[in-house]
């Protein structure tokens, strides 16, 4: 286990009816001249924004909107929520939606105070010192970015997909209703388990010894995933099942379950150039990615793949031939995506063969390496693209 | 799954040599005067007041002491802190020790800026409206203080144990290196150990149904715990294994593991007079309390005792008799304990029968009843001493 620090400040306020505390805990965090930050038509035709309006409302705090944030985050938008808030006088961002709304909105926290341009801080060229305060009202369990230090953008010079992160934008407070989620297609449902299951993953194959607490609560989350999002594809009004998957996607991605150890995120930054360039959804990309990285690179440590088929897939140890577990792990973890709908190939998923040189070109690392518990070159990037076809 | 609200603010710094830290974190969270509070020699013979001294006066803070606390906190021990405090202007309040000491810094911080008698928290009179920061550096995984906005005192008039909670009182930073609880005596490692089971098995007996998510991070932490505890008891310098407890007792009472279901405390509860009558280890007072409250409640739900068996304990489920799985369950529970070093009688504890009366009056439930996975009155906490004889 190596040293590290962990700080997740925001205050969860999880269940029934919660985006009518939206105002108070506004109020509660400092806040009086709010942007509400959301995405497409559906947090205003079910009423939802409505609510949080109300609610911000009869606490006393003004707001003005922001919407039309794209699924996969732009920095267009970001550069137009700045300028707002500037003119504004803004204080407190609240955004209403999915990962990327929320994502959108840590990005113009970190702007706002910024003479520079906000994308320093994801191109790595700088890290924030200050960002406004964000509270979320999430609208599905995927991304994580609820509780998370993390923000992905895409800027559209390139559609280059890049990541930035601070503990400045953690959110203040995020509200957590599940029934938010009832109304999302199966299909989006898969996708944003997937993408919590991928956070997991991202953390456990690690090559840090000694890790058993955290090896044991990644497991866990996973194991509830695989219980309870069958359930939310038969039935999408199954609350009880929305519940326990919202929550396990923000322990998924709080870093609870992955501190002390190395992770490694190739899988994200793999499946980040195939939904920059198909605007595909994030979670099926990694469907079709996650897969093909785990075959890939299950000779690195055949026993931690080993751990998770018998641990997690229940798959039986065969102790004369460790890789065949590892392997049938693997194939377990496709034949869930599969159960569950999401794509496992290009093909299924609408990429192309021929754009795998563009996608490794956008990858970026050129001659360099990039991985954690693998280090990969861009020809090892070029040969997961082609394992996924 | 029930509503709920979760908030952990702590920033906790974990790993060797994280107490050199403390001035920097203390500044960090706006401190200029601490008090540092601590209980007997071995955290100055150890030389880490030192280290924690010199680490604030490297950071320009001044601080003021008050060692002394007993391993039950005394409430005498709290007035004279915040007397302290107000005469000396103490806006901090650094405590380096384990559970007794926080929960000591914790009353304290509670009572500087409360006019009434700081005992009204743990009476339930009152609620606490604010209180000093605390920050923390922790000696022993045990009672997951340094994560939690709980305290226990104990009120020397009448040896009454209470508790008081409030977000409030949640450390603003948590130090914890596990190196400093190498020193440890195995059978003080074990009472830790032994403390952060129980904290899990509090929250994991619930009512609450679909739950799988928290059931599944509950049980992640015991069996890291059954993995890990064995391995510091054979080795006090295995730092990796004391590293996983000291996260999983952090991880077990923060209440991210425990959210949206109702919980039972009552072992706690019955285990607090032993401690407060015979002055002995809280997590030995839980040894032989809490496999007694498993035996007596286990027919209120023995599919949930049945999954403990087979989830955690590994027992092959006799899905012709589940009652037999679930007392086997409890049985490798009473196993692991012994194995560990732990009192699992009345006698091995050094408790008396014939105090039965005295322990269950001090109790102080009268005709009422306590409890959220089983009620129990006044006999049925006479019946869990007798059969703990």
């Amino acid at each position: 286990m190596e040293n590290f620090s962990f700080y997740s400040p925001t205050k969860f306020v999880f269940g029934q009816d919660t985006e009518n505390k939206c105002g108070a805990l506004v109020r509660e965090f400092g806040g009086s001249k709010v942007l509400l930050h959301y995405g497409g038509g559906s947090v205003v035709r079910s009423g939802l924004l409505d609510r949080v309006k109300k609610s911000l409302t009869e606490s006393g705090i003004s707001f003005c909107e922001l919407g039309g944030v794209h699924p996969n985050p732009l920095d267009s938008k970001v550069y137009e929520g700045i300028e707002l808030c500037r003119k504004e006088s803004i204080d407190f961002i609240v955004a209403v939606g999915g990962g990327s709304t929320i994502d959108s909105a840590k990005a113009i926290a970190m702007g706002v105070p910024y003479e520079g341009d906000f994308w320093d801080f994801y191109s790595g060229k700088n890290s924030p010192k200050a960002a406004l305060p964000v509270g979320t009202v999430l609208t599905i369990a995927a991304a994580g970015s609820e509780g998370s230090g993390d923000s992905v953008i895409t800027k559209e010079d390139g559609m280059l997909k890049r990541g930035a992160g601070s503990d400045l934008i953690r959110p203040k407070f995020s509200v957590l209703n599940p029934a938010l989620t009832m109304t999302l297609p199966a299909y989006q449902t898969a996708c944003g388990a997937t993408d919590i299951m991928a956070h997991v993953f991202e953390r456990y194959f690690t090559n840090t010894q000694n890790v058993e607490t955290t090896d044991r609560l990644c497991e866990a989350v996973l194991l509830s995933m695989i219980h309870e999002t069958p359930k939310v594809i038969a039935n999408p009004n199954d609350y009880q099942a929305r519940a326990n998957i919202m929550w396990a996607g923000m322990v998924a991605h709080n870093n609870i379950v992955g501190v002390g150890r190395d992770q490694d995120w190739n899988s994200h930054g793999i499946e980040h150039e195939l939904s920059a360039l198909y605007d595909c959804a994030h979670g099926a990309g990694l469907a079709v990615i996650m897969p093909a990285w785990m075959q890939y690179v299950v000779e690195h440590d055949v026993m931690r793949f080993a751990q998770m088929a018998t641990r997690v897939w229940n798959c039986k140890m065969d102790f004369a031939n460790p890789l065949k577990t590892a392997m049938d792990g693997i194939q377990a973890f496709k034949n869930f995506l599969k159960s569950i709908g999401m794509p496992l190939t290009f093909a299924e998923l609408g990429a192309k063969e021929e754009d795998i040189p563009t996608l490794v070109k956008n990858f970026g690392i050129g001659d360099g390496e990039t991985g954690g518990f693998v280090h990969l070159k861009a020809k090892d990037i070029e040969n997961i693209y082609r394992l996924a076809l």
